[in-house]
């Protein structure tokens, strides 16, 4: 009645049985593990063998133990935690599709989304994939396994996997996952950045970066980028930026205030997710402009509203919904933005626990994003 | 070459002259006083005789000094301080024009807008007209001479009045100067108000309830009104409300999800001005949601990021634009809602002190809005 | 590994296996035939128990031979003719479900929408889902078998159903498959309906009255509707217009002339499809307004461009993409606005034939929406 | 009360108080004349000595006879004809204002926007200036005096004009007059062009060449350039172009199918202004697609509502409103577009026959615009 799942011979089995996958078991407990290749669990599911990937800050975060939820999860739901595999970014070769799944076959070439999604649920209807009520959203990596193993399996396929066209570059590819997309969703679009535009970013890490390189697709006349590490800000300067402010030696309010003539930006990204980069924000936004919080917050801040009620300003929070990956995949293909040099570093999949480190320490090692090649 | 503002004979001048107006002269002092006539100043200018005007709270923030700038404004300018007449809200009849205005002429009905704007500015450009940067925003009985008076001056004529229609209401004319358009603009519209939404507007007070009411024109499906007071709640669920919370008994954020099932609302509109009733809205908001503030704070509140950073809120503030007027005053033309009912009390000009003295009291004396009548 | 559909037993396939339906065989031939019960041909199938539908004019279309295409298109892939099972519209139980289908369960109460929709493709991507690029959008009762029939098979199920509420009005559901989200989307929303607008409805058929109806939720202050039915003029006054105008003895476009005091209208709907009505509308819109065409259109038109060129008219033509089903279903819960009136005729489903007849002479017999009962 | 003109003493009326202008006074009849010095008619206006300008298309059609309204609107009022002194364009330094105007002074460097606006009615707090209901609107150069002419009186100064930076390209400046903001208001945004997008545009004239260079601030991947002359289409290619169709010797309808393997453009700009090249327009935008019109069309057009009434289109149509005179501005301020290079051609003011003989047989001179110096 439809197509089903060909029976697995045992030589097969054999052979494919296991995978090699980067592993989180507990707060800085994380390794290269042998594993059981994935399998199509869901008939909308797909198997993707990874060529590609990258790691996010979030992975970092897991592994410090920020997310203590993925173990409670998992233990609330089958009594046992066998870890976790980290990733959710990545391009990879369709390796097995479920029955349901209609777009792609095994061979394709495609782009995993960080974001998966029903499509159907309430929020799905609005586009805020993230908040798919049906099992969808942020998973990959974190409520289920993710890519920084062979294999991965991806839940709602069609709708969180991206055919990779053959003159894109490989490593932007991987930047649509999800750095991409989350600079340009939950900074560009949410801050409304439009021709002409002053705007600040606050933060020159990675998710920064993406966040002003897809600002560039909308010509705003000024990007003030804002960083304490100078290696961060010279790298800005190079991909756009037209002003830059170091603010462990400068005073980054008055520098804002003093470069836009005492008026503000119409647009401040906080891309770090702390108090101190979230007040700089607030107080640089010109009246009527734009306030889009990116980064990860682990505590509240103050919001000064009893200056910023009459400001007319509009702040936005948010996860990726993904949503416009189709869209910046397009207008990454004219290649007129260097998208590919965020790529800092190379690391082969057996060099994972290298390329971790690196990242770990990206501000010693000149790092923005690591790709890991399988 | 243009229109030139006629002589004035000297009986005229005799007659005229002097006129009865409500002034601040400083924390705690309002009286009525005689005060000169005001003049067209500028090009733009028309004078408007008063026929009905509302007391605002923002009049009464005046009355208890939380406006300092209102004096040292004027001190700063001209060295002395003479005191401010009271009141932006209000219609009339057009006494003079000064000879730059195309639109009104005297004798003219008109409503007096809560806000100037020189139309030309980059902000008045944006239709930010709140931020207007020259010299125009929210200015009448706070910068400049108000309406509480027999006569006012208003700035940029063209742009800050609107003809009154005969088939009007002449109350609701007079909400349409200020609590209408900030409850939509501020409330429904940044607030993003769809047909079937669910909606909290928490305070219910004569703004609150002009956005609730104006909230009606885009068809929510359940409209949960928050407040302490129980005749504001029993009367907002008279003018529309589909679900009232008593937060002085009743766990409001509690409530909330019971009603909505655990998801939270659409669009949280905060009308009150004070840490506690942001909370609640912060607390209440679904994903993919918006937070309308509204009110005036005082002081800096708490903003959840850790919790909210993955939300997909739209938080925004602001100062009524009056870019709604026009909209506003089409639709309330149809009556389909009991705007008038907004109107509690009806006092004489020349009971204008007692007016104050109700509203100052509203929640003891069930008022909402109290209209004078000159 | 997913849910399996269960075995059929012998007697269950002698008791279900034939149904009831209304079946188009070629121009003016529709009858009710024996044809075998649906069965589940994708996992992301669902079969529906049909409990009430409705008759569209695209179904009269059909059986007037206007749509060769659904012979051509069945014989060019399978070779054979079998005859067409009509209707798009209905609500129903759930019967049965493919093992991809996670919303819905057998036994749910069920709106069925219109539009199919995969969820995926470049289009649905964009909520154009009437462009569906996977085989979805409108093609119950024109590209598969439809409503008009005991059972329905209804793909991408979890796209194309909603739940219908215990409190909603059963009729109301059943316009919710196309008439109210055709009006809302290619006439309201399309023709940006807002607050205070002038709006002019050319044509008072069934879509005609879905505009009406749907556009009261943005509470319009004028609603002008042209037809040269009085029957249905006056339906219209009691649903909500507040100016008719017949054309049949008046001129429309002088009579909305003066009505508008020669300004013209924000927005025209354009409900019947035919060169005269379009150049109505295109005579009666303001400078800067909306001509939101949603009529079935057999010929070009002319379009004034010489005229029209100078007068910044938005002008838009679609199928309904169904995305705003789910909105609507809340706002007609509330029960503010007659939507259950447009069932002005009911029969039961062996009545069927008479039902197409009394609809296919709709005006002589002041029939809006016929309801078939199951 | 308000700054007055000074008394103009003898001297310098004998002086100043003629002036060269170039002026209509009848099909094909345009001549260099003496003509009185404006004067400051009304408080908003001001007078401004021309620097730089340049000859618009609309500017042929009147020499061509096409806007016989000229004469008969200036009879009408004063019954008389004087000729009109033709231009809409250009930049220059404020020579003289108007006691009601607030933005500028003698001696200010301005960029003259085609567009006046009175900014209070209707139309214009809609931000619809081209239909300014108070006098405003295209006029210059057509209802009154215009830009051609060693001085120019604009009307509603404050609104009409704005501030030239240093560092901006003054013949980018003249372009922000008009070609820019046509382009991008009626190409680019009711076009709605966004990062990624396919798009057309048919006809490579000025206008043309100014949406597809503003089109570029939204980063659509593929510029379809559409034209008869050759000549246009290599500078279009140089400009940004990403490809070119000769419609003299291809189907330019199967290329873009080709092009775009048979889906369509997301956007087609049309800028001509006559049936065949509209015609292309409507065969080759895609479902959901949007079709912008700029041309001035001279007669109707075929609209094949019978195939597009089911594509979800949006077709609009308009005249510039210059409302992103600012924001284009400061987008062309970074310098990366070579806007500059539009003008092909200069000339001093004493040669401005010579520059519409050039402009007229535009083709054969390789010209696309031509600059004006005075």
């Amino acid at each position: 009645m439809w197509r089903t799942v060909a029976p697995v011979s045992p030589v097969q089995v054999r052979l494919n049985s296991t995978m090699k996958a980067m592993t989180y078991r507990g707060p800085h407990q994380i390794a290269v593990e042998d594993r059981p290749k994935p399998k199509v669990l869901d008939p909308t599911d797909a198997i993707i063998r990874m060529t590609k990937a990258t790691i996010c800050g979030t992975d970092l975060g897991i592994w410090k133990g920020k997310n203590p939820e993925i173990e409670e999860t998992a233990r609330a739901k089958t009594g046992e935690w066998n870890g976790r595999i980290l990733g959710h970014e990545g391009i990879g070769i369709v390796d097995e599709v479920g029955p349901a799944v209609r777009h792609f076959k095994k061979g394709d070439k495609v782009i995993i989304s960080c974001v998966s999604r029903c499509g159907s649920c309430e929020n799905c209807q609005k586009q805020l994939y993230s908040h798919c009520l049906n099992g969808g959203g942020w998973i990959m990596g974190y409520m289920i396994d993710g890519t920084h193993a062979e294999y991965v399996r991806t839940p709602f396929a069609d709708n969180s996997l991206y055919a990779l066209p053959e003159n894109l570059n490989t490593d932007v590819a991987v930047f649509l996952s999800d750095v991409l997309p989350t600079g340009h969703e939950m900074g560009v679009q949410y801050g409304d950045v439009k021709p002409g535009d002053t705007i600040a970013l606050v933060g020159a890490g990675p998710v920064g970066m993406g966040a002003m390189l897809t600002a560039q697709f909308y010509s705003p006349s000024q990007i003030i980028c804002i960083d304490q590490d100078q290696n961060r800000l010279d790298f800005a300067k190079e991909m756009g930026a037209t002003h830059t402010i170091n603010s462990s030696t400068e005073d980054a309010v008055a520098k804002v205030m003093e470069i836009t003539g005492g008026r503000g930006v119409d647009c401040a990204i906080e891309a770090v997710g702390v108090p101190a980069t979230w007040d700089v924000c607030q107080q640089i936004v010109t009246a009527g402009g734009h306030l889009a919080n990116v980064g990860v917050h682990g505590q509240k801040v103050d919001f000064e509203l009893q200056k910023l009620w009459i400001q007319n300003l509009t702040i936005t929070t948010g996860l990726v919904n993904a949503n416009t990956t189709a869209m910046l995949l397009k207008a990454c293909e004219t290649g007129k933005l260097p998208m590919e040099r965020l790529a800092t570093h190379h690391f082969k999949f057996n060099e994972i626990q290298k390329a971790y480190d690196v990242f770990k320490h990206a501000s010693d090692n000149k790092a923005m994003k690591v790709i890991i090649e399988y």
